[in-house]
Order: structure tokens, then C-alpha cells, then sequence
């Protein structure tokens, strides 16, 4: 039997219970409950859905100090961190019960029958429904945001999709606080269990990724075992939509005037946003230009040089940050960092390498992400050379411009550049804050997701479980709520071409 | 070197020259062109391209009779079905002027910064984008409509992506002539050449889907060759979207309450319509669920036994029409139909088949779509072995319902049932007409198409070819015009959450 252990990041010592694995008897059970639940779930009235979500919110903010210590322990991230990390899980919860209110995410829309016309036109309505059931992959790094209620789960809820959440094996006791918390929730709320469960183990997830009665699939993690479950999902029989996100190097881009103008506090940013979360944040700054002859060497130096070690989340990252440094230390310079770090546990201390573009441009290997607190400096000569690096790197979730009102550089180039190959194009800051709003894009072109027509983060992630129904002549009284004539729910709706608001 | 020759499928006899296939050389060019041109063109005013758009729906009907005359000769389809297929074409142009002119589909989105936020908000500035060049792939029974300037071209160029066009073997005249035309006014526009271009050849075709430089694919055509597409899309080192519209079985049913009130009218329609253009629509009613003793047998073989046999495309498309009718003849029973055809060319008969709801359930392979005039009439006992029935069939572009007001059958309960398994649900019409509209849906569950999340036409097409990128932070002055606090494209947006019209 497969267990499965937490472990103190910072010992190497045993967290809790061991957990088994969900059985394949177990995992039947809790397909068929998701698919049970989903065709009434989808149906129910957005107050209901809203009402789980704020619902869950509350509960999390209730049993915030618990969660914050268990997650702490679990993953070795500090509890104020952590403590953030429940406000933006229940924060992100509430939005999309917000958003479920607002109802636009819907696309209600009413072709009035047109008889005259040559064919003659019927009355066509048309809205998102619910896929179905999601099957969601949490992430080691946000135990609690990107995990069994964070923002794929949220964003299923939201449109009426039971979840499926494959527990993460560095947290399973965090997560299963969070899913006895959540089952309770359902329950108070009167839904059918079906609405979320939890499946244990790589086995059980591959199976219910398989499974006709996944309609659909949220991943976070990285590019090798993102690229391994999209293919799983993209070779079923019937294939489903798979929304990973992977591997992001987030390329920020320095100009000399902004060099000139604020270096110092550049570095300082910098160093700060590549070592939060000991450097095992998605949007981790992995590539910084600077412009040749930017004389920040030393202050980037002393500043790695002072950081702390910290505990990385496993020691399977461990692992792979040490095959990161050492192929980065054949193929780059290292301009600062890679102390020795505590023996026991999985720390790690920061680092800094150094190469030039032409290098990226030869070598694109250099820019591929390692996942932890190292990052690369590349130095361009010019706009070119520094154009012709940034077309050899792959796509991101985010980039970022550091630039002056008045730069030496053109910007409309600088951002044409940029904007082609990333999710979310920052100016003058730094990519590590990723806000849950209306606006915010956390996608990107390959590999920073499988797919760059939508976002895991913020307001419009709830598109990536909806499919249009469009009715064609329907009698008013079978009509989903969203389309019946006398507008029930209070929608934007568009008539006959003109959106309407309520 | 291989050669593309078009055929009359009345006569089997060649029409017109024959073409070469695109050459290696000629492919790299192409590409090399709609890359360059794409920057640009999504760069470009809505204005530039909603006047490209219109100026190629007028072009399209100054050549009316021509085109229609040419598509009749390579298609065998009547000279008055291909006018009218030229004012739908047209017609879906200028639908996608206005779309980009209303300027929704941008999905503007304008958060702004809350310094006393914990963390604080920064500007957060969301609009979609085009994905870079569309490779499609045009379909054999649209010759225009869903081929070279049809609705995947049309919603592609829509919002700023080149489009590269792979000419369906059965027309190649007309798709030349159509692609010269396209390339006159695009010249005329003053746009790059590089926004439309054609490819012919399968080879060519599969090396284009494979190239870096094509960023979505666009099909309609078999589930055959279309999951063999989709997969090489899916296995790219960076996959990329494929939206294919496969087959589609579109069950009909009928209840007993409408058999009662108008079953000869009803035997008609559906004759009529899967027998609509040699019944080679892709919404063909495939399936007619009939209530046992609905006594309507004796009309239908009159009605199959009197309909003239028509000429298929395409010799190819005759050949499987054979192997699906002798697979139907040992699953399921003949009841009309299957007459003595023309030997030249590649005409057919319609056919009616009979079966059980029983049957369907035990062998969803009596179930599976034959392309051609075919259907099956399958006879059910009562609600629970028409819903048996129903869950075994595969997904569907439409359902059909033929319902009573006061229908002894609960509606509901059918409308939920089909409505799980199809993008558009119909009541008491017939699915051979897609309206080209605001609402429309033309797509469905696997494996009427690859991603049940779209649809093929209607306005929201265009969602197809777009991704967010969202700017933070920005000077006013480098965000594009949809974004800029002026809103000087005067765009319905979202201001805080708030959706706002201009």
C-alpha cells in the first residue's frame, strides 16, 4: 500500500499520519459521486453556488491560524506567509461568488427569430454550461492558493463543476484539513457530496484523468510531469481539456536609463523577488538583462551573497535545484551565492549567474527555469542583441520592463517584444505578486501553460470549465433561468446584437 | 510532384487544370510571410480590418455566378445551394466586421491600482489578443462557406491573425480563384500579403500545422483524419490549439405526442433534411428516435423510395458511404431506400435503416455517423430506453427534440439529457440550418468536435484564435488603444469589476 508522508522541510522529519492512497474501489466511488452531483450542481441558482463559496471563505478565515501552522510545518514556508496565503485562498473564493452574482462570465445571448429572413432565422439563445467534472492537480508551493480550495477548485465551484482535487503529496495533512473542512461546508449547504472530493497518489490521479467522467483538468507544477498529464488528457479516446501550468522563466529586462536612474534599488527588488518563497514562486524573476558596463556586479554580490538560506518545499526540489546549479555552472558564470546550506531537511541558499546574450541566443538551455532561488543575469550590448536573446527564449507568464519615462530605448519595441511571449507584461516592478482580480492574466505561451488562451488566476479563470449550449426555438418555461425571457437572474444579457445591462 | 485535379462528380470527368502541390520551398515563403505580417495586422485599427472583412464579402458577391458555377462543376452541388452559399459567406464576413467594430470580444478589462490594498493592487489592464497565424483547413461540403474565405478565415482575420488556408482536394479551381480574389483586396487594402494565404497538398499541410509559426489550426472534416490532425497539433514540442469539427451522429427525437399531432409533417422534414445536399451537412439528423408503433413506417419508404439520387463529392466520400451503408445493413434493418444510383460519377440513393433503443445501447456502433443520405430510425419503448439509449450516443453538434406543449413525455427530463450531449438543442425544426448569428453554437462534445468550449460559427468564433495578456502598471501611453484610459475605440469595458458601455 502507497503512503503517503508530510515531512518538515527544515528536518527532514515526519509530519503527522501517513495517508494511504486512494484505493481503486475508493476512487470509483468518488467519480460517480462527482458525476452524480454535476448535472444538479450545474443547474443550481447562482446564490447557491455563491453561497458555498463565501461559505468555504469563512471557514478557512475561521481555522486560519491552524491551517497557517500545519502548512508551515508541512512545507517548511513561514507563517506569515502562510497566514497571507489563507486570506488570498478565501479572497479568491469570494470574488468568484462575486463574479457567479455579476453573471456576465455566462454570455447570455438572444437572437430574436428573424421569419423574413432568407433562410428564415429562429430564436436562438445561447449561454455557458458547466463541462462537468474537473479534475484538479495542487501545487507544492501554494499549499493552501493553489491547492484543494484554491483558484482552479474556486473557478469550477463557481460555474457549477464538482472538483476532483488531487491532494499534493508535500502537503497531506493541510490537505486533508482543508477537504474535511470543505465536505463539512457542502453538507451545511445542503449539496450532494459529489460537489468536491479528494483523490491520494499519482495512480488514482492518472486514473480519474483517464476517466469519461472528467470532463476536464487543472494542473500546477512542473514543465516534465505538466507535459506527461496533458498528454495522458490529450490521448483519451475522447480527448478533455487540460489547463497546466508549467514551467516559467519570466524574463525582466533592465534599460541602461533605468539603470542609471535607480540601480541600486533594481538590485534590491530584484534579489527580493527571486528568493521569496526560498525562489519557488511561478512568476520567479529566472532571467534579469542588464545593459554591458551596468556596474551592479558588487552590489548584486553582497546582496545574495547576505541572504539566508531557507528550506525548499522537498527534497525532490532539492534535487533538482542541485542538477540546475550544476548544469548552470557549465554553461554560465557564477557571480554570487551557493553557500553551504544546513545538511539536514532540504535548504538551499540563493544564487546568481551571469552570461551574456548572445550566449541565451546560441544556448537557450541557459534560459530554461530552475525551479528555486537562482536566477540568471544576461547581458545585452544593445537593443538588438538583446531582441535577438529575447526571441530565444520561451514562452512565460509574466515580463518585466524596467524603464524611464524618457529611455534610451523605444519602448513600443521593447513592449511589442515582450508582449508576444508572455501572460502579464509588468513596468517597473516585480513579477512575484500575482493580485486576484478582474483583470489579471496568470497564463502564457508554452511552456509557462498548455494553453495561452487562458489564466489560473483572477476573475475570467472560470471560462476554462464552460462549454456554449445554444437553444433554437426552446418554449420559454424549459429554458435555463440565464435565457428565459422576463431575465430572472438580472444578467447582462446581448439582444439581438446589443449588450444589455440589468 | 503531386497533382490536385479537381472531378464533376456527376460525370467523374476532371475540371478545369490540375494543381501542384505546394513545394517545401513555396511553404517556408508562405509561412516566412504570414509570421512577418502578423505583428502588424493584430496591431492594426479595428477600422483596417472590419474594412477588410467587408471588402472581401463584396468582392465574394460581385463574383456570385462565377463561383457558384465553378463550386457546382467541382462539387456537384446545385448552381442555386452554391449562390446562396456565396451570400453566407459574405454574410459571416461582414457579421465579423461588425463583431470587431462593437469591440466586445476584446474582453477590455481595467482594474485599477489600490495602494491600500494588503498587498497593494497594482494597475491590472486585461484585453485578448490574437494567437499569432491560423492554419485552416477547408472542408469538402462547404465548398465557400467553410473553406478558403469561410467562418474560420473570416473570425481569424477578424481579430488580427493571418490566416494560411489548406485548399480541400475536391475544389481546387475554385479555392484558387476564391484565394486570388482574397489576395487582390488584401493588396488593395494596403495590408501585407502575408495575412491570407493557401497551401496545397497534404504534406504541405501537416509540415505547416507542425511549424513553430502557426499558433492554432481551425478543421472540418472527419473524425478520422481530424483526430490524426489534432493529435499532431497536441505532440508539437509546443502544442497548440486544433478546433475540429468531426462527426456528429445529431439524434432527433420524437415523442409520442408529436407523432400524434403531426407525423406525416414530421416524416417530411426529416427526409428532407437528411437528405439536404446528399445528406452531407454535418448536422445531418442521423439518428430518429421514433416511439414503438409510431406507424409511420409506410410514409417514410414512400418518401426514401421517391427521392432522386444526387451526386456525392467526391469518389472518396462515395466509397465510405458503401462501407458504412453494408455495416448498417448487417447491424440494423433496411427500410427504405438503397435504389440502383448512376455508375458514373458518384452518385447515391438516400437510405432509411431501422433498430432498437436496445440495440443502440448494446452497439453505440449502429450509432456512429456514415456521411452521405443515410439515417436510422431507432424505435423506442418509453422514456427509460430512450434515455438508455441516448447515453450511449457519442456527442453531437445538435439534438432535435419534436415535443408537444402538453407532451406526455416530462420535458425536462429530455431537454437534460440531450442538452449534455450537444452544442445546440433544437425544438420541432430540423438542424440542417445553422443561422450565422450572435447566439450560434456549432460545436459539441467530443467527437463532433475536439473542444467542446467553441463553436465554429456564430460571432463568438472568434474567441477561438485569442489569448489575455495583461499589462501592469503600464504608461498610458505604450498600452494599446483598447486599454488607454481615453478608451478612444469607444469600448464596451470593465472598470472595476463594473462592465461599462461606451
Amino acid at each position: 500500500m502507497t503512503l503517503i508522508q508530510g515531512t518538515d522541510p527544515r528536518t527532514g522529519e515526519p509530519v503527522g499520519e501517513a495517508y494511504a492512497a486512494t484505493t481503486p474501489d475508493e476512487l470509483e466511488a468518488l467519480l460517480a459521486a462527482a458525476a452524480a452531483a454535476a448535472p444538479s450542481y450545474a443547474a443550481s441558482e447562482p446564490c447557491v453556488r455563491a453561497g458555498l463559496l463565501r461559505a468555504l471563505a469563512d471557514r478557512l478565515d475561521e481555522n486560519a491560524v491552524a491551517l497557517a501552522e500545519l502548512g508551515s510545518l508541512e512545507s517548511g514556508l513561514p507563517l506569515g506567509r502562510l497566514t497571507g496565503e489563507v486570506g488570498r485562498t478565501s479572497g479568491q473564493l469570494r470574488l468568484f461568488a462575486t463574479v457567479v452574482e455579476e453573471g456576465s462570465y455566462l454570455e447570455a445571448t438572444l437572437d430574436p427569430a428573424v421569419p423574413t429572413a432568407t433562410p428564415p432565422r429562429p430564436d436562438l439563445r445561447r449561454v455557458l454550461v458547466s463541462l462537468g467534472p474537473v479534475l484538479v492537480f495542487g501545487a507544492s508551493n501554494f499549499p493552501l492558493a493553489f491547492s484543494v480550495l484554491g483558484g482552479d477548485t474556486a473557478s469550477a465551484l463557481a460555474c457549477g463543476s464538482p472538483v476532483l482535487a488531487k491532494v499534493h503529496d508535500s502537503h497531506p495533512g493541510l490537505s486533508a484539513t482543508v477537504l474535511d473542512l470543505a465536505a463539512t461546508v457542502v453538507a451545511e449547504q445542503g449539496l450532494p457530496a459529489g460537489v468536491i472530493g479528494a483523490v491520494r497518489g499519482n495512480d488514482a490521479a492518472l486514473t480519474a484523468l483517464r476517466d469519461p467522467r472528467i470532463k476536464a483538468a487543472g494542473f500546477t507544477g512542473s514543465t516534465h510531469v505538466g507535459r506527461m498529464l496533458f498528454d495522458a488528457a490529450s490521448s483519451r479516446p475522447d480527448p478533455i481539456p487540460f489547463f497546466g501550468e508549467l514551467g516559467s522563466i519570466n524574463p525582466t529586462i533592465v534599460t541602461p536609463s533605468a539603470v542609471a536612474a535607480r540601480g541600486a534599488a533594481i538590485v534590491d527588488g530584484y534579489v527580493d523577488s527571486f528568493t521569496l518563497g526560498t525562489g519557488q514562486f511561478c512568476t520567479k524573476p529566472g532571467l534579469l538583462f542588464l545593459p554591458r558596463g551596468h556596474g551592479l556586479a558588487d552590489a548584486l554580490a553582497a546582496r545574495v551573497g547576505a541572504a539566508a538560506p531557507a528550506p525548499l518545499l522537498n527534497a525532490r526540489i532539492r534535487t533538482a535545484l542541485d542538477d540546475g546549479v550544476a548544469a548552470l555552472s557549465a554553461a554560465a558564470t557564477r557571480l554570487a551565492g551557493g553557500e553551504d546550506a544546513p545538511a539536514e531537511g532540504s535548504w538551499a541558499s540563493p544564487s546568481v549567474f551571469v552570461t551574456s546574450a548572445a550566449t541565451v541566443a546560441a544556448d537557450p538551455a541557459v534560459a530554461e527555469e530552475v525551479f528555486g532561488p537562482v536566477s540568471v543575469v544576461v547581458e545585452y550590448d544593445d537593443l538588438d542583441d538583446l531582441a535577438v536573446a529575447l526571441r530565444s527564449v520561451e514562452g512565460s507568464l509574466t515580463a518585466t520592463l524596467h524603464v524611464e519615462d524618457d529611455d534610451s530605448l523605444p519602448l513600443d519595441e521593447l513592449v511589442g517584444l515582450v508582449a508576444a511571449r508572455a501572460g502579464r507584461v509588468l513596468f517597473n516592478g516585480w513579477p512575484t505578486g500575482v493580485a486576484v482580480s478582474w483583470a489579471q492574466t496568470h497564463g502564457g505561451p508554452w511552456p509557462s501553460t498548455t494553453s495561452a488562451q487562458h489564466t489560473s488566476v483572477g476573475a475570467t479563470a472560470i471560462r476554462r470549465w464552460l462549454r456554449p449550449v445554444t437553444f433554437q426555438d426552446a418554449p420559454d418555461a424549459v429554458l435555463p433561468a440565464s435565457l428565459r425571457d422576463a431575465n430572472p437572474w438580472g444578467l447582462p444579457r446581448r439582444l439581438d446584437g446589443v449588450l444589455v445591462l440589468p
